[in-house]
């Protein structure tokens, strides 16, 4: 009775891990997100011998409950198959793989964690920004931004935020974009602050916006950008490579 | 004329991606850290028909100077060589990978990047510790601890990583933990915050150490913990899994 919880990374299908593609390999049951990988699951495994179960969490439209995938993923595992679970990006980045391996484990099924390239880092990276540069930051936050700044049920210090003097990249965050720029301009951060915005980074519809933490809002409308998208604010996302 | 920088990740052999593996079998010419799958490359691709170059910078030990780096990629590239640059953990998250771009750009060499598991994320994970945790936190933070709190280099305000709500992990920073674990605390942490300590995590050498804030300096010390190690700060450090 095995669980193996896979982070299958940012989007593009071989930015998996080997070991995760080794895990979909040996699997009976696959559970799959509607990120990561599962577009092109047929790449990285022969999908005709396995059973395909989808349980995305699709925002704003179509969702299965988390106590629903939990339950499958015991109900494949009691029933003798190797389950895998394949998820979006790293299990552990606000992917809930912790809940779904504390539910495992609750019903005595032993559960492993494959880590995964998260979309925080990888984003980002496709768009040649990398999240630190010596001498320009040493930390970087990455913030779930699906709750607005003033949401009482928000666990951000966003004045803390504004002043790590890091790299700030917000996922989840297309909603309150606008209203997340907003309060780190009144928290202090300069309206002038860098702000670069990727949707769908890594694949092939791969979208790209540059604006700053003034404009962030608005240009974020202008150019219809929709989930998923990562958005990083710094001066990271002002850095330029020399075109060859 | 090609370089290809390859996220290695946190050090077990298969947890590189597969682009990455597939880069590695491609190439003519292999730069490694003694970081990340250096120590298994044979086990990702035939190492008898390819250059292995070590560039490692170890702490306190023997250091190839980035320029030195920089240089063998752009001349090994010049000469026609298919150039892989294998890394620890994700070449942007305090890997200097951006500058390796830059310098590759500057000498007309075409560059690529290939993300990687960050040790940040995948350590901690290794430990059963998910640096977010729904209802927890909304937020995590990761910060280079080579510089001690109150280095006048440091650009890191430890006052508002204090006060961000969120997970902190720092890396890097097995020789300050003690300074940066008490200004976290004169900065308004709990003394009694959770903290995790992982040594080479993810390898056969894995070694994990639990304390909290206000012990983590001496028990570090005590425990005999040393590079490379992920230090974990937060609630999440201190949730638990039921056991089998």
């Amino acid at each position: 009775m095995t669980v193996t919880l896979i982070g299958g990374g940012p989007g593009a299908w071989d930015l998996i891990t080997v070991r995760g593609m080794h895990a979909l390999q040996e699997a009976d049951v696959i559970l799959t997100d509607h990120l990561g990988p599962s577009a092109e699951l047929d790449k990285l495994c022969d999908v005709s011998t396995k059973e395909i179960i989808d349980v995305s969490k699709l925002p704003y439209g179509r969702q299965v409950a988390q106590e629903k995938t939990n339950e499958l993923l015991i109900t494949h595992a009691r029933a003798g198959k190797k389950v895998a679970r394949l998820k979006g990006g790293d299990p552990y980045v606000f992917g809930r793989g912790f809940e779904e391996l504390q539910a495992c484990a609750e019903a005595g099924v032993a559960c492993t964690v494959v880590p995964g390239v998260t979309s925080a880092i990888a984003v980002p990276a496709a768009a040649q920004i990398p999240v630190t540069q010596r001498g320009v930051v040493h930390s970087f936050t990455v913030i779930s931004g699906h709750l607005a700044p003033d949401n009482p049920s928000s666990l951000n210090d966003w004045t803390a935020l504004a002043s790590t003097g890091g790299t700030l990249v917000v996922i989840m965050g297309v909603k309150n974009s606008g209203a997340i720029a907003q309060r780190l301009i009144q928290e202090g951060r300069s309206p002038q602050t860098p702000v670069a915005v990727i949707q769908e980074g890594t694949t092939a519809e791969q979208k790209v916006l540059r604006c700053t933490l003034e404009t962030a809002g608005e240009s974020i409308v202008d150019a219809d950008i929709a989930p998923p998208a990562v958005i990083v604010i710094g001066e990271v996302a002002g850095l330029e490579v020399p075109s060859l």
